[in-house]
């Protein structure tokens, strides 16, 4: 009885086609590696708007914006 | 002091006054049960979208209806 | 099919016999209040360390020690 | 590599500019104090609305209005 | 950059090959729906001991025993 | 009210000292730029073992092996 979060950015809206491929590929991770049965893994995706993500001490976006100035 | 996270699907829409009930109902558990005062007990409530909640490999409504079908 | 999280400091060992209503309890709270089946619902504990717990920018034995001192 | 979550209350709305600060300001503890890079270290903001926080058994906002009372 | 958090039970221990797996699968997941690149995806595992998870307001070993004599 | 969720990597022992640090650090970076009380503040710190840890699809001891050979 696996309980899977994943969380992920907001960027233009992930589509529930594209959640559904999510929610099957990370649960049969699951049942494949650990024999874990589908029926009881849990997967709960979070998308996270832009200003609430943070990485290198900068919001995502203004650390894209510099990663893309120095290349 | 304990942190008790509550991950629901959104489904129609809990009241408010039902949330206050689940955050009185599971502090008051914690009282009674491990003597935590409820002054230092946080609840969080996050009530997740349907197309987020995946079970069996699905996003749950359909995994509902196909357990549907199937009875 | 509820997720809960439960965050408590690990003081002197919950038993298992308290782990198991504290389970009891909040699954049937949620049942009783939201309508979510027990057998959907997953209950998960983490006991933490109280070095790794911190409340009013302390450890938690410092902030209980200093507010023994202040009372 | 740290992976910090904070949960807020959403209150008249956290600007991004403060976002930003929360950011900044909890990447760089975790550089200075662990040595962690900020370029490895992820920082995610959840605002939470009001009804879904509890503490001291209530919804937050009972809480408070219940304290005023006392003070 | 998503960060995905993997709660399983500790089930007479899952070798690090099969950690390793499990990341390299989740991790390949979202880069083929999703387009996430690996070297910015974080997979975090957490065992959780069975006296902590509950499903059908029970401590999961006396669940499945209870289904046992079900079956 | 905030609740701070830490996870980082288990290497070699993060001490009590730095642990209180981090716990001061990242309470008053919240003080100061949201004015949220430190008393009312939570700080939860987690160590993940190193093969718990996943980045660029493999475990963090592998990837950090793989990026040392390349440089």
């Amino acid at each position: 009885m696996p309980y899977v979060n994943v969380k992920i950015t907001r960027e233009g809206g992930t589509t529930r086609e594209q959640k559904a491929q999510v929610i099957k590929g990370i649960s049969e991770v699951l049942r494949d590696v650990l024999g874990k049965p589908l029926s009881a893994t849990f997967v709960v995706i979070n998308e996270v708007e832009l200003e609430d993500w943070g990485v290198g001490g900068l919001p995502v976006e203004d650390y894209r914006r510099q990663a893309g100035e120095k290349s």
